[in-house]
């Protein structure tokens, strides 16, 4: 009976052994981490279905390939983390992507007009067609210089900051090429006001906020005669010349006030990116330059091009602003007036305490000020390393009137081994700095294509290894331009994702012609020390990015339909105009029509004009579920507005031929939105 | 001994056994197949990185989530196998979309201007560009009555057939808002013609290609008096009509040939959807209708609204149009000429058997042939069916006069029941069908939100199940319009993929305010029955798609530069002003610049001009690397081109402001790009 049990219990004690072999044999398989290396070998697996590692095995995935697949996968219904706002460069819009997944949600209009949104085709409310009535004022963003200018090249967006960390209400954006800067409302995504810049044609430096938004920098590029003026390029240095503008935000109202608005005169040196100071560093705004020699090109006459003529020194400035001073000096009347820009003269700026330079290597593009405010980081494109700067350090020199001279404008130059703190050979080509919340600082490598991470020193976060140092050079595909950080801007950077915005595309994509889209490369940031990687990679066939900003979504409260029914999204209040019924009214030639759209019907339907009568429409949207859009297409006279739930719009034109034009709802409302239709007559 | 072994043996025997079990117990938590289910449990698992399955279990995806996310993800540097030309709806453009990523490639500049690509910018060498600075053409596809038109509806693009079968050409893309239609050359992705119908302002049965694109439909939408004529509402009936045009395209020069095009007039109904025959249907057309009620709307004065007016027959009329015969008829001289467009008169087509009318259910949207051209599926949006004509049943009829009556405008209608194969119910708000390789059609229901999965029966392909009958509804998510299959309106449907084009967007990605995007979902239909499954889920946040074709991405060969230096896009061939070398030429008032651009330099960098001059630049990109693309921005002119390796572009302006211009490469092509710039200097 003993030894039977015994035996028994032997037989058990095996059987649990095997058990317990058989389980971990099969379980061991999985290997501890991801990491690259060899195609995954597919086989069973417990939880992943046979089809998925069927998949796994054709595709030759790497460990890596699965994670990446599955961490920026999102299923049906399920929500980004994170929204990129991203410049879109010559397309003059700004795109929204969502991460990890990298899905484009939406390209906002602003300097283009763009017909999917009714945005600049005979819809009154818009910031384009808003400015485009407007008559003759310097700051008018659309109809500038006596031209429409109808396009942009878009290239640094800010969000409105509080505190120094995105407060998710506004986003705003430079155009380079013609000196703007517009204003987005994030509770609807529209875009609210274009001003234009009166000093200069260029700028490039912008859109940079200050920590509460009090300011919004746009910093000049090619130096140019002030305000639009001639001057022949003999007289390049007597006459042409830079500037940085602070442009006041009013936060109640969401616009920029151009009359409380200043800008600080500098030397015709090409400035660059810009970026505000934070923390230690309030106060202040800097902006690098490259061309402190003062070239002023003609390769067709056999002088050095612009290329060779502006790379001829060793170090270009850094400039270092003290916004503060200048506001006060600007209030206490030491500004002059430039077509309508309060001015502060250079001179002043020099002798006042507002303009300093800092060595800098030579032809930089990015400044990026740290989380904390101490170090400002220069990208000097030329040059392997990047540049470190002391806030402290800065302070310490313009306190003492440590100077090393003057340039040939006045200002004073601050010693480049005094205000330096580090300088960290990471490879070529830097360009512009993100930072993590592990004290990793990252910087974009055009010439290596790559990603540097480097250790912060004496920083809010403290990465394990040594400060100062390069600790990973991530590959990118190909040439990449700007980096952007999850929150990376702000006093707190989540640390989560990066971006890539990479220049040059090649081979990434199916060949879609000679004009290939950019590509934009996500990567993990996580895991310390030389284990970011690439996740994912995005075409970006719309444009040609240079900057974005990544702010955790849930920090942005988008309106999911208008607050009430005839509301006016320029003005952000109720249209004196709207309706719930609809009408024909005439006045001599003027035909009002107060209309309305519901699924699936206009009211009215049919309009009857003479040749010649002017036509103004108010059409209100009566909707008040999400995603109920209408549209209203009048293809004969270049009109189409969409019209949200509970929007209401102006459209205004003169019935200048005769004809029969059938008017529809260009949106896909319902199951009889084809017949949601009617006519525009207009009798001989 | 013999027992020592005995139970040695016994010992291996449950050792063995407790080893299969444990394996047996660790390896059947993977289900046999996919299919939807409970999340995923995250074990260590053979070939899979732990990383992995901890993002599995974070996220809480299903089995079918695993392996969606990885059949829809590629690594770094890998190409989708498919290309998807969709519509772009009001943004006027096309969008080209991978798959299975569902990434977006480009959007194709067509109807609207669009800086990114330098299209419509100041530069002649685009095809909105071209038609702007031509005279009055009728067939002038930008300049439409007299008034510019920079926005468009483009509803239903075509690729290019030879025998049925896409070939990778040519693009084809209608306007619904001003009746046009576009032609886009897939060699460069870029738009090469841009035709207007002069018979009216509103089509929607466009672009439809015959077998060998010989012709290009285009189906009027909403009644109006032809060529552009005026007459009162109440007239409807009698001077209100429908057409349907055959656009004759010039395979070898890549055009629209207007003069060898025509159309066909049709009964003021409102035609819809357009089809052309194939196979035993080759040599007709096919259009729905949905307003033979001819209601003309009027809510404002008590009538019934469209909506319900044109609703209210139980039967509209599908269209059946022998183009073969029309075209014989318009060479014999039966055509009249409207407003420049051969046109065969209504009385003829009727009488001459060129058109013929057969009963479909009311107020129907897509009209679809199937793969061997011997079904014609009618989707009747009010109606829970979708109804099968057969062709040979429509000749039989034909051929026998076999009609029940004539509409009023003497049309023969066939009798429904002698032309009808079969109606299957499948659901509510049936649209558009098409099909794969194994014998399935699948039909997008608006109203369920899903898509129908039936049989087909007599076809090429024969599913395991019955014909005829409903099989599976996938779900969409929300309100789908058009779908898309792989290769599907080909001869051969490659059975993989299927694409729904959501309308209702609502809740599924973070909200981008009170305008959404649209949703693509990728459908897995690889696997017959009941397992077609959801895999992707693309937000679409630039225009509102409503048609698309998909195919193989390697049958379309794209340059990846243009052929030889100094190439005009427009008319693919070398451009008279193409220069290596660049040089200012004054004549009078006219200034002409041979321009080149290289990394990272223009020659000339300064154009020194007088207020009035007229600015010729000839601009050559002498770049032979492939995305070598340099940009030419003149912002205060509105110029903006992007000129792609080898290409020569023409800009043309009056420097009409004195001032200091900067002009540069709105590129980033290398390092040195902010300082690929030059100034233009207009004196006073």
């Amino acid at each position: 009976m003993g030894q039977r049990w015994t035996v028994l219990a032997g037989i058990v004690v095996v059987l649990l052994l095997g058990l317990a072999i058989g389980y971990w044999l099969a379980s061991r398989r999985a290997p501890a981490t991801g990491g690259g290396g060899p195609p995954v070998v597919a086989r069973p697996a417990p939880g992943i279905p046979a089809e998925a590692l069927e998949v796994i095995k054709t595709k030759g995935f790497s460990p890596d390939n699965v994670t990446a697949a599955l961490a920026t996968y999102l299923p049906t219904g399920k929500h980004d983390d994170y929204l990129m706002f991203s410049s879109g460069g010559h397309s003059g819009q700004v795109l929204v992507v969502g991460i990890p997944s990298m899905r484009l949600l939406k390209v906002i209009a602003v300097f283009t007009p763009e017909s999917w949104q009714g945005y600049g085709f005979g819809v009154k409310e818009t910031a384009f067609t808003s400015a485009l009535l407007d008559g003759r004022d310097p700051f008018n963003g659309v109809r500038v210089n006596g031209r429409i200018i109808s396009w942009a090249d878009t290239h640094h967006p800010n969000l409105s900051e509080t505190n120094g960390d995105y407060d998710g209400q506004y986003l705003f954006i430079g155009d380079k090429a013609s000196a703007r800067l517009a204003v987005v409302d994030l509770r609807d995504f529209e875009t609210k006001q274009i001003v234009k810049n009166p000093l200069g044609f260029s700028s490039h430096g912008a859109a940079f906020v200050t920590p509460n938004t009090e300011y919004v920098v746009e910093t000049s590029q090619y130096g140019s005669p002030l305000g639009g003026a001639y001057a022949p390029i003999s007289r390049y240095k007597e006459e042409y010349r830079g500037w940085m503008t602070f442009w006041k935000f009013d936060r109640k109202t969401g616009r920029i006030v151009p009359q409380e608005s200043f800008a600080v005169e500098f030397p015709p040196y090409w400035q660059d990116l810009a970026d505000c100071g934070k923390g230690p560093s309030d106060g202040f705004a800097f902006c690098n330059s490259l061309n402190t020699e003062m070239a002023t090109g003609g390769i067709e006459k056999g002088n050095p091009p612009f290329e060779a003529g502006t790379a001829e020194r060793d170090m270009d400035y850094l400039h270092i602003v003290n916004w503060k001073k200048a506001a006060q000096l600007v209030a206490a009347g030491k500004a002059k007036v430039v077509n309508g820009m309060k001015l502060l003269p250079l001179e002043v700026a020099a002798k006042e305490g507002v303009l300093f330079f800092a060595p800098e290597p030579k032809s930089p593009h990015g400044v990026d000020v740290c989380p904390c405010g101490e170090h400002i980081v220069v990208g000097g494109k030329l040059d392997p390393h990047v540049t470190v700067y002391s806030m402290k350090k800065i302070l310490q020199a313009i306190e003492k009137k440590n100077f090393v001279g003057k340039d040939p404008y006045g200002v004073p130059i601050l010693p480049f081994d005094a205000v330096k703190e580090a300088q960290i050979e990471i490879g070529l080509g830097p360009l512009h700095t993100v930072w993590d919340n592990q004290g990793y600082a990252y910087t974009s490598l055009f010439l290596d294509s790559a990603i540097a991470r480097w250790t912060m020193g004496n920083c809010k976060y403290q990465a394990p290894e040594k400060p100062w140092t390069l600790i990973q050079k991530i590959p990118a595909r190909y040439n990449v331009g700007h980096i952007a950080s999850a929150e990376g801007d702000t006093v707190e950077p989540d640390g989560k994702w990066l971006v890539a915005l990479n220049k040059w595309t090649i081979d990434n994509f199916v060949s879609v012609g000679p004009l290939l889209p950019q590509t934009f490369q996500l990567i993990d940031i996580a895991k310390s020390g030389e284990r970011a990687t690439v996740v994912y990679d995005m075409p970006i066939g719309v444009g040609e990015p240079h900057y974005a900003q990544i702010i955790k979504a849930d920090k942005i409260k988008a309106w999911e339909i208008y607050p009430e029914v005839g509301w006016n999204p320029l003005t952000q209040s109720k249209h004196p105009k709207a309706s719930t019924k609809g009408s024909i009214t005439r006045k001599g030639k003027t035909v009002e029509v107060l209309m309305t759209q519901i699924r699936s019907h206009f009211e009215p339907e049919i309009i009857e004009v003479n040749k010649g009568d002017r036509v103004i429409i108010h059409l209100t949207n009566l909707e008040r579920t999400r995603d109920a859009t209408h549209g209203f297409a009048l293809g004969a006279f270049n009109v189409n507005a969409s019209v949200e739930p509970g929007e209401t719009v102006t459209i205004e034109f003169v019935a200048d031929r005769p004809g029969v034009f059938p008017f529809y709802c260009s949106e896909f409302c319902s199951a009889l939105h084809l017949e949601m239709a009617g006519y525009l007559i207009v009798r001989p």
